[in-house]
């Protein structure tokens, strides 16, 4: 039966938008499949790791009736970005092959039942319900994702902390050296308080799917479920279990010194001295006194690197290490065209900020250098 | 002593000339070092990996007097493509350190004695010199470097056969299953035929710095050394030893059937059958009958790929295999409109040409499918 009829690039679409989520190697060969589901006029491509699903829809159906079947997705989407942009494309599903065919181009796929597909079972209700614009979504995970964990073995720092609250959504990020917050209102007023982690590879996941427009996300939380719905799209991840840092322990407050600096300039200091830095020493000194920041770097080779900003800075003098990956990060991820810098001493952390924004805060720990 | 005053972009030039061939990784530490070698005004860059050598000038003295030393070639160059484009960068050696200075940055890095730099020896007299425009060098190397082989056994495969004769300079490339030939006329009529194999190396450094003009190349060669100067660059390389596949007894003459087809189109056609085809096997069938040429594909998998081009053919049917991966390279690399595509039988080797030019030849052995 021909599952779908469309043009290219009307097919890559939806293919695109689920692919995303598929491991290339997997102990589970069906998970490498796309799931393609024809109701009438109505095509569903579903695409799952177990841990996360993400759903989407197109009006492709060709012939009446119902069909499902699953497919290497990669190697669908290999085939439909090297066909002509101006081909139909039709896929017909026949004898376990899914046979696509485009101008006088003919492929035939191997199938996977769709009975065999593991679409994750949700939840009949959802204990708490609330919406905001995507593009404020979007900006949330942005701000503190390259905070995340990668691979840490205490599992729940490599994945993000969501709080709603009122009217407001938080999200926190650390790696236990540094933490990034932020905070932005939503269009629900929660009746209570709701406190998840999302993995890693869903905060990804969104910021590669949701656009920077009005349009709303609905999000649902029920038991080690969330769900987001937006546009054509439905993503359904696992939650990760466990206690997350007390962010607001970690983040400072009455910090006494003080510093405003070019955001793009401290960057390109930094990018220099970092060149003096080694993969297993990542540090750099920061030296504060009378309207001069002096950054420096030394290496086991007694190779140096030293640079100079003027800045406006009439407190007691301060000299503290950093390890400038994390400085590195939070810098080049930001687009303000300033930042504040506000210190305690050489042992406290130091709190970034911006003046644009009071929700966003940025906690490292500083490093004996 | 201050060695070079100049601004970050005329600095940078002579370095990213001599440094492409600068080994991140060697046994020998001064390697990952260029030498600066300032006489007077004139400041001298060379680096090696001792079988290639390139060296450099620039007018970039300050100071009187002469002096050299030697500094980590990739560590220099990323600090000057990390500064301000509009600053201007000062370069200093004392106390076994060179200093660079631009704007309120300043590094010290290591040297080495430049007494301690292995320059290649030059020979006192060359055997053969000849001239030839740069661009046309280029286009030489250029043709067929893509079917040199890659860490083979066969060490003088994994270099280019370089055929100097009468007014004519020749290229040929192969790594046993493909041939790429290739020839330019000279400004030079040369008494004695000259052949020599130049490494893989070489010529993808050559590649990287000949330009696209009429301006001349010098080549002279010597014993095991060849030596290409242009522009402001002396390039120096060992000579690969060994005997090179008789190329004239390779490449096929005398075929009767061929055809013409459109490049792109068919370059596109077998990019979307390789999609069926894996990393062992890279086999495609080409299938010619009554003016179509079918190409397909299938693997392990039971599934397959099948396209249909129209061409004019009249010729006897034939049913021929190729690895795909080597029909692609000649493809993806010429730039012609259209190639013609001659062949013998099923077990003999097609050859591929342009109407454009009649001293391009690509020779493909078939493949068992």
């Amino acid at each position: 039966m021909q599952l779908v009829k469309a043009s290219r690039d009307a097919l890559l679409k939806p293919l695109t938008t689920v692919a995303g989520i598929v491991e290339r190697r997997h102990t589970l060969p069906i998970l490498a499949n796309v799931l393609l589901k024809k109701e009438g006029d109505r095509v569903s491509f579903i695409a799952t790791d177990i841990e996360v699903q993400i759903t989407t829809h197109a009006d492709f159906g060709a012939d009446p009736g119902n069909e499902s079947t699953t497919v290497a997705a990669r190697k669908l989407l290999d085939i439909l970005r090297a066909l002509p942009d101006t081909d139909d494309v039709s896929l017909s599903h026949a004898s376990n092959k899914l046979t696509v065919t485009a101008g006088r181009s003919r492929f035939a796929l191997q199938t996977l039942s769709a009975a065999e597909f593991p679409t994750v079972a949700q939840p009949e209700t959802w204990s708490a319900s609330l919406s905001l614009p995507q593009k404020a979504l979007r900006q949330l995970l942005n701000m503190v994702h390259f905070a995340m964990a990668v691979q840490d073995i205490r599992y729940y720092l490599n994945g993000m902390l969501l709080v709603f609250e009122s009217n407001m959504a938080s999200a926190v990020a650390t790696d236990g050296h540094r933490l990034a917050f932020h905070a932005v209102s939503t269009g629900t007023v929660l009746a209570e308080r709701q406190e998840v982690i999302i993995p890693r590879k869903t905060v990804l996941e969104l910021l590669r799917l949701l656009e920077d427009t009005d349009e709303p996300v609905h999000v649902d939380v029920a038991g080690n479920q969330i769900r987001f719905r937006f546009g054509d799209i439905e993503f359904i991840s696992k939650l990760v279990e466990g206690k997350f840092p007390d962010y607001k322990r970690v983040i400072p407050s009455g910090y006494a010194k003080e510093f405003d600096v070019e955001r793009e300039h401290l960057l390109r200091t930094l990018q220099r001295i970092a060149i003096m830095t080694t993969d297993k020493f990542k540090g750099v000194r920061l030296q504060l006194a009378d309207n001069v920041l002096r950054i420096s770097a030394n290496n086991a080779e007694q190779e140096e690197a030293q640079e100079e900003l003027e800045i406006l800075y009439n407190f007691d003098a301060l000299d503290v290490g950093f390890n400038v990956s994390y400085l590195l990060d939070v810098l080049g991820n930001l687009k303000t065209d300033r930042v504040t810098w506000a210190m305690g001493d050489a042992n406290s952390s130091a709190l970034i900020t911006v003046p644009e924004d009071q929700n966003f805060k940025y906690v490292v720990m500083p490093m004996r250098i």
